[in-house]
């Protein structure tokens, strides 16, 4: 099996994340070093126990190196990217990809004339609690899915760097955002007719730290994904509706479950009281009427990030993350740009 | 002080729990008798001890009858209630008041005609967990409230009756969310700048089974309403955000809390691992950086609906529920009509 050498740009908080998490779990990948414009961090990649390369240039005239990673913030991944790639380095990019969907079909034309290959580290396609809600849907457990609500708060407002800026691709439709929208996309299938979105601008930054969007799939499903900096209190990570019942998961420890229709019991139940009136319909259903089951382990993929991209490099695999994928991806976020301007919903495909 | 006697019309589900559960408890209304079409329910009225009119002219042709609760199908609320008003009655009518503004214009312009007074039974104002927030929001205990989101969630479907159909007045943005609009319109100052809604049709009706209505308040407020009948889990009663804290009402039960910042700990927390990604944007605060607060009391309301009822027809007393208020509730439902409609939000106010 052919062994790839790899380096990364950016060692901050997700660069040296794939130097001590990810890279060391891939079967046949090695990282040999790391370049960052800051000298504290140039000092943390050799404390690491990687070459710290003096200059980018110098990164990429290793011809050792047949990989980098990007790992900076968004608005250097273009031309970061598209250094490497004429340099003759395979590229991964830290998400998103690209700050539009122009810059990415510039990346990729340059990688096909270079003869090399782009990969965008979506690795949320990857994460527990998505698997869990793709068998939910691939196996039919709560009927067939018809809403699913995809939701990430949190209460530390943005972090404190460049993700507050808009020109340095902040916000958190950049972030967040293009984590929840990518599992959607690649977790449902057909065009996606409507997208409606809102923003929080609340904490008073020029780029959003939370929003909703709303995408009304052309096969009737709709989602709902947010994502919150100043929430306090936690949604529901997953909440997803069936024409048999409903799941939830809570948070990423995986507590939740399905309540799904037995079919046994369909008499109306007895109308409870609720708050000073009384309700018919929001009364629970009879005790029969419905089973409570566990959530299942979720649909696993073929291989994990690191090794599709190096079988892909060396044999010629399939992608798990398509390139035509995140282009659609920058073009939904587009689109949500778009919507959020104009507080009107955009068609979208 | 001046005691009136009442009768209902309509003595279904809601006619039949206005006699039993909340006349009872007006100090100075007495329930006299009530007319219903239905033969089964008629010897219900004389079973309960009431008197069982032989029909609707009947109770309008007794002059010991000062007010009538109409309690039908929605779309029979204008005639029967102008019948009443012409009979020199004072009427409550069931919500939603009217099928439209134009038919509640009418009627008010009888009711001024006849120097009648005219009601609508806007009980959730009273309802335990909307004082919870009205003390919230007007405590500032959160901070300054940005976002309110109120949501009724049950698996039962639309109870199995006329309100399945649109023709008369069925579907639930005219059951429940008649109730949570009105809820906050009644808190919340100010004009609503624009109206975003969709609803959901799964079960196959020809009026809503559940909808999501995003108001957006020219004060900056944003509110999300929203009722299911096909949700096998609920989520939260209600969830708000404010400038230092979320606050959450679980269910009917009051269960729920505020979490507030303290200000006293403003250090970003160290990233956590989610899935199989690391966030620093998504760590829980501080141990220190927020404080758990138990749900206030709620702020009460001068008197119950019945009473307030009771001293503007006999002492000309201030209104809790106004009916100016409630034709800007159903302008707003036909906004929310338009928006669904077209897929697009629409400017109200």
């Amino acid at each position: 099996m052919k062994e790839l050498t790899m380096a990364i740009v950016g060692y901050g908080g997700m660069g040296s994340y794939h130097a001590h998490a990810l890279i060391p779990d891939a079967a046949h990948i090695h990282l040999k070093g790391a370049f960052d414009i800051d000298p504290a961090r140039q000092q943390a990649i050799a404390d690491d126990g990687f070459v710290s390369y003096p200059s980018y240039g110098a990164l990429l005239a290793d011809p050792e190196i047949d990989l980098v990673l990007v790992a900076t913030p968004n608005d250097r991944h273009k031309p970061l990217a598209i250094q490497a790639l004429n340099a003759g380095k395979h590229v991964i990019s830290e998400k998103p990809a690209m700050m539009s969907p122009a810059e990415l079909e510039e990346v990729l034309a340059v990688a096909k004339d270079a003869h090399r290959e782009f990969f965008t580290h979506q690795n949320r396609r990857w994460d527990p609690d998505f698997r869990v809600i793709t068998e939910i849907v691939e196996s039919h457990s709560i009927g067939d899915v018809f809403r699913i609500e995809s939701r990430v708060h949190g209460a530390n407002g943005i972090p404190g760097d460049w993700r507050h800026y808009a020109k340095y691709g902040g916000g958190m439709i950049r972030d967040w955002g293009v984590h929840l929208l990518d599992q959607l996309l690649f977790l449902l299938d057909g065009p996606i007719s409507r997208v409606t979105a809102e923003t929080s601008t609340i904490l008073g930054n020029d780029c959003d730290d939370g929003f909703t969007v709303r995408l009304d799939f052309a096969s009737g499903i709709r989602c709902v994904v947010e994502v919150g900096t100043t929430n306090f209190i936690s949604l529901p990570r997953w909440y997803v509706k069936g024409t048999k019942g409903t799941a939830e998961i809570i948070d990423w420890d995986l507590a939740g479950e399905q309540v799904i229709a037995t079919g046994v019991d369909t008499t109306a139940p007895a109308p409870i009281r609720a708050g000073v009136g009384l309700t018919k319909t929001m009364a629970p259903p009879a005790e029969n009427a419905v089973r409570h089951a566990a959530l299942p382990a979720g649909t696993p993929l073929a291989e994990s990030f690191y090794d599709n991209v190096h079988d892909v490099i060396t044999a010629g695999a399939a992608r798990i993350v398509k390139n035509e994928e995140v282009l659609r991806l920058l073009r939904l976020i587009d689109a949500i740009f778009q919507a959020t301007e104009t507080g009107q919903s955009v068609g979208f495909e």
